[in-house]
């Protein structure tokens, strides 16, 4: 059983945020499998995805701080500026996390941990809404 | 053919480890398939897997070493910091590295090249015993 | 349908190159399959595979940058030395960025963001020619 299907997800300042209901929300073939796997793939180069904890706005704060301290805007090594300080940076950022998410699909839900949670990042100060095609398989 | 079946691994200490050898003794299951996939996740957000090199005790050390000095206990940008000095820090590594490898499985086997080896990843001092979910599937 | 199929890829110098089409060349099953995914795995722990922006070779000179600084070659905690200046930091860098990508597929390619380009990441000063594992699966 495959299902494929783009998602458009709502706009998002700058920042971590917990998006883990939205996708659910926007995939009613989940709930058909019982055992199989969903894959979660960002059509951009300067967002992406990572599981972190589901519960603190503490958390995806300090991954804001943290990211933001390790990939500076104001090196003076970059050469790709043109389409703005926040750009280069948010392309490392998105490779660093990477762009996509293999989730275990079992009972019709995403197998998540208690605290796991799905985050999009957004890299960008002006990212716009990000597409997310998502491909689904498995046993009903 | 699809299996999934959740693992629990040996509790470790607060490093790098190998642990290819554990999760394929997990696996009655992997020797049947003849091509397929094998789907690893972490239940957890403080812990990570990662491939990397499988013979040297100082490569697992260096990361260590690297990703204690990347991202520091001590940082005064943390506002999560109610779960002690090492949590923050966890989280961001365990997102860095990732909580789940998607391998190959070939002739009953994963399918990795000759120096890589799974690393189980735990970033807390006292992370506990770690719970896997494996998703296999593929063709006899 | 399964198809698994090792290939070579041309061997290249330090840094990050785009690689989308050589690999897509290399999979005449590609052309087959209109829902699926493709699994793209290196068999190094010294390269990496990410996805990123496939237009300015300036964005792949500024990851080099990056990675070379975030990732020191001199740095004075390393113990694994035996291979070289560039061997360690490689490992670390192929664990940042990870060995392997999973890719949808729709009607016959891969289904990429307009933007999104595959990367070879060579993290060694002589890696030679790279290894990649591929797996296709899906529906005609």
């Amino acid at each position: 059983m495959w299902h494929q299907r783009q998602i458009r997800l709502r706009e998002q300042r700058r920042g971590f945020h917990l998006v883990t209901r939205e996708i659910a929300e926007a995939l009613p073939e989940l709930g058909q499998l019982r055992v199989g796997l969903a894959h979660l793939h960002l059509l951009h180069t300067s967002a992406s995805l990572t599981l972190n904890e589901n519960a603190s706005p503490d958390v995806r704060r300090d991954f804001e701080s943290w990211f933001d301290r390790a990939v500076p805007e104001d090196a003076s090594y970059w050469t790709h500026t043109a389409e703005g300080p926040d750009d280069m940076p948010a392309h490392i950022k998105a490779s660093l996390l990477g762009p996509s998410l293999t989730l275990p699909v079992r009972n019709g839900r995403f197998g998540l941990g208690t605290w796991q949670g799905v985050y999009l990042c957004e890299h960008r100060d002006r990212g716009g809404a990000r597409s997310l095609l998502v491909t689904l398989w498995g046993e009903a």
